[in-house]
């Protein structure tokens, strides 16, 4: 089963579709670009889901729901935003056996509907602010797709907040970017540098883009997640206008800020190894799995001690029981390695006698007895320094690729070799500059730093630096 | 606020929107026939969502994610199914700027793309029972619309379900039926009578549909939730085939079943009053509303008290505490009665005096000071009583409005008056007499129940009666 992965060194991308496909975390789907989750891929989701969501309702923030069809007018009111997503579009054009008078679009984000309700909703102060959220699908007609990291329908999350003040919105921009910052660090172990997009980068219709940028296993990046600050725009397009509290009539500021199920894709590909998934403990639907291995004369014996473990793990862990005694010790072990399950236990009859049972880490694979009595509190600790062990390693692998070329030339030969990273250079935030490096390198602007630039000239135009900016290139 | 609500008695149909429009649990969109679910009313589906999810999983249900759009050639593979769905079909023409080749329809339901993967997924008995669900948006083009009771989207669970036996499918469609009518009764307080139903009116494609049905307060019908036995159809159709243990190739037997958005209507007609909502404390995402009635000098003493009421049932309760001074005592106990919470504490000086609160139900709007140091132990069983009442409440009237008619004039009258309610019918089994009961009444077969016809000739032709169906006016 997992020793038909294909070696990441032989091919990285399909490495990642075998994780995928062999995991069973997705399929394709014979609608184009569009994938199916199944139901471990699911799970990763839902367990996204369930942390995400807490804070964003610990921090004040509602769940709504918006329709799927957005009048194509709304998406043409916002000059930048048409022209972001028309190429992307799917357009409804017939309902209930009808041509429509006017079509519908399939939103690939939603703040033209929620702005137009928002002009329902919003007169006076006292309505603000008004911070919303809602988990959906959306549709980006994509040219080239990728399981999790491009897809023609995603599920995603996508916040929409409105405030009385330019201030609070930007804090509020702020403080999503922390949590995804926070989630992404703590809950995928998954380390990622952020900052504000350049002008290029950032969100059609948004004013200031903030986003949290990782580094894969190849070299490349993936952006996670993404918090804007939009300013007045969307509040002028849908004329959304509040009474203050000193009377005078306002534009509403906004935000929106987004993650998706590409996260998944992250996840997989920022820790995975050639045996298969590797998930953090505190994502994993499954943390650990109590593998019993008997013979026919073994069985009573070692099924009552496995199910007694697996009793007692349960009440504060996931577990699952595995039983199976159609496959071999061997095809379960690399089965549960592929799923990517982040302790396993085995129990057979010599384990029994010993009083002890043999606990493995999918991290480092690294292979403890411990005895009966002490696994209980044994667990815990061990779950922990798996999700910090991920975190650091991956880390680690981050500030290893993260370099401070000299000048063009070195920058443009580490952008050839075969882990391409991050390079953290000077700017002089011109557009040009930036088109120069993409088509010399094919690496972008990935997030401007808030620190000053390593030296006082542009890397690429030798001008006067002013931002100190990471580049890589991106998923 | 809350007096502004059209009472039942003059428009029950103005009644039904004001609850939703009022207490902001949804509102109109720019979108035909689609409905914004606001975050009062979203909480109350998230309330849904949790409670029927657990249920699935402990069946050993998982949830998995198919794709919104089906290409428009799958619909039309099974007869029946297109028949009953082609009217209501939102159709995609143009994607990434170009017109497609080939259209896709908007999921209105997913057998047909869920089985075109189970085609995939499913070799061997040892695949089966594969028993997926998912949570996602629908879409079915209704020429009339509702808020919450039909829209052209709603949000819907469905389950879809594949096994190696007939006698397994139908054990499935029983046992989701049941966790349905189980989920009505204990979780919405509204009590549903249920069974099979008839040829005509069962679900496009299916063998068999199930469904409980519930009375409303204007003596009409709502389908709550439907579960399908849906026989070899979709398998022979998709040419999804297994080997059974004993070797031989054996068409799949599959269900499918769900709930819908719909369930938020049924929940504000079963119970709501003129006064508001009435939402049953085990799906109340505000159980207890906390008010501190002060004035300035009264101030801190009844808000450090309110506090720490607060405090104590927020640790077992889902709890808002209610400071607000800008509004008046009424109109904040009209504003909770409107949101339907299911139990009110207010907490003044004098009461603090006293050493007790005042703690009024919402549902009977009993009021009773209860001791401050009483409370804690008075809540779990006073939510209790309120969710029992409103279920036997919704019982008795449902029982109140159920007939037994001794002959077809007297049926006839029954639908004519101001609650049509329920009629337990002896039938003759033929599509003509079905047709004559609706020609002449409007009120269709709601289900085939589980017992022997009370007489022995069908009501409606003379003839000889071999079921026993409960009719009603279906909304």
């Amino acid at each position: 089963m997992s020793d038909s992965i294909t070696p990441r060194s032989k091919d990285y991308s399909n490495w990642y579709l075998d994780i995928i496909l062999k995991a069973k975390l997705a399929d394709y789907s014979p609608v184009r670009g569009c994938m199916v989750i199944r139901p471990r891929g699911f799970a990763i989701w839902e367990a996204i889901q369930s942390q995400l969501d807490r804070m964003f309702k610990e921090s004040g923030h509602l769940n709504a729901y918006f329709p799927l069809l957005i009048p194509e007018e709304y998406i043409q009111k916002e000059a930048d935003h048409i022209e972001g997503f028309a190429p992307e579009l799917a357009i409804v054009t017939h309902g209930g056996g009808e041509k429509l008078e006017k079509p519908y679009i399939i939103r690939p984000t939603s703040e033209t509907i929620i702005w137009s309700m928002y002009k329902q909703w919003i007169h006076s102060y006292r309505d603000l602010p008004l911070l919303l959220n809602q988990w959906a699908n959306v549709m980006r007609w994509e040219k080239r797709t990728r399981l999790f990291l491009r897809t023609t329908e995603f599920l995603w999350q996508e916040g929409h907040t409105a405030h009385a003040t330019k201030e609070e919105a930007q804090e509020e921009t702020q403080h999503i970017f922390e949590i995804y910052k926070n989630f992404a660090h703590n809950y995928m172990a998954m380390y990622c540098i952020g900052g504000k997009k350049s002008e290029s980068e950032k969100f059609a219709g948004a004013v200031e883009t903030y986003s949290i940028e990782s580094l894969m296993q190849d070299g490349k990046v993936i952006q996670a997640g993404t918090s804007h600050f939009l300013g007045q725009n969307f509040a002028r397009v849908f004329d959304v206008q509040f009474q203050s509290e000193q009377g005078s009539q306002e534009y509403v500021w906004a935000t929106s800020w987004g993650v998706s199920t590409r996260l998944i894709g992250a996840l997989i590909m920022a820790h995975s190894d050639d045996k298969g998934l590797l998930l953090p403990p505190r994502l994993a639907p499954t943390q650990i799995i109590i593998q019993a291995i008997y013979r026919e004369n073994t069985k009573n014996e070692v099924l009552t001690c496995a199910q007694s473990i697996f009793d007692e793990l349960s009440e504060s862990f996931r577990c699952v029981l595995d039983t199976d005694a159609r496959h071999s010790p061997g095809w379960r072990f690399a089965e549960s390695e592929l799923q990517g399950i982040p302790i396993r236990i085995e129990i057979g009859q010599k384990d029994i006698e010993k009083n002890s049972c043999l606990v493995s880490r999918r991290d480092t694979g690294e292979k403890n007895a411990i005895p009966r009595n002490a696994l209980g509190s044994a667990i815990a600790p061990l779950l922990n320094a798996i999700q910090t062990n991920m975190f650091e390693r991956h880390k680690a692998f981050t500030e290893e690729h993260t370099h401070t070329p000299d000048n063009y030339t070195e920058l443009k030969s580490l952008f050839e070799g075969p882990i391409p990273g991050y390079c953290i250079i000077p700017w002089d935030g011109e557009l040009s500059s930036e088109q120069k490096l993409k088509e010399d390198t094919k690496a972008t602007i990935r997030a401007i730093l808030d620190q000053p630039p390593p030296r006082s000239t542009c890397i690429i135009s030798g001008r006067p630096a002013k931002q100190c900016v990471i580049v890589g290139k991106a998923y």
